[in-house]
């Protein structure tokens, strides 16, 4: 019994810290997309409507962690809602 | 009284029609770059590490809706995952 209740109280960690995994992810993700377009000054092929509306998106999830309390979404949040922010005055600036 | 007591709880509601309104927002973002790469057949300014990175992130995120049974969390993710996977096709497709 003292092995099965360890497997179901590390299982309820895992879930956890694979959503934080999740949450480092999705933020991170936003990076080497900056990156690239930092470098090569080119967004041709880069959607200013996808970018808009996921900042949008993003700002109200921030708005939605902040009246939740919830200090993973609002870190994540607000980190993304700043990369996206970045990849949109790139999209304007070398459109 | 009554109408501090409507103010309070159509407060609370507006929240969560302002998850959904951002749900949809974040999910929805990816069908204007998705277009965009079907039409003009060009995925040189795109990052495939930023779409490989979110695709795994929002499968995660998935996981855990799935887990923590949140029908929200489940709908938007396994969207947002497709079209993700789509535009990895496209960008592997027209690299």
């Amino acid at each position: 019994m003292g092995s099965a209740h360890k497997i179901v109280s590390s299982g309820m960690e895992n879930i956890e810290i694979m959503g934080l995994v999740a949450a480092v992810l999705t933020t991170y993700s936003i990076v080497p997309q900056v990156h690239k377009t930092w470098r090569n000054k080119s967004t041709k092929d880069i959607s200013l409507t996808m970018y808009m509306a996921m900042f949008l998106g993003v700002v109200l999830w921030l708005i939605y962690g902040i009246y939740h309390e919830s200090v993973p979404m609002i870190l994540a949040n607000f980190i993304t809602a700043v990369l996206l922010f970045v990849m949109i005055v790139l999209k304007l600036k070398y459109k």
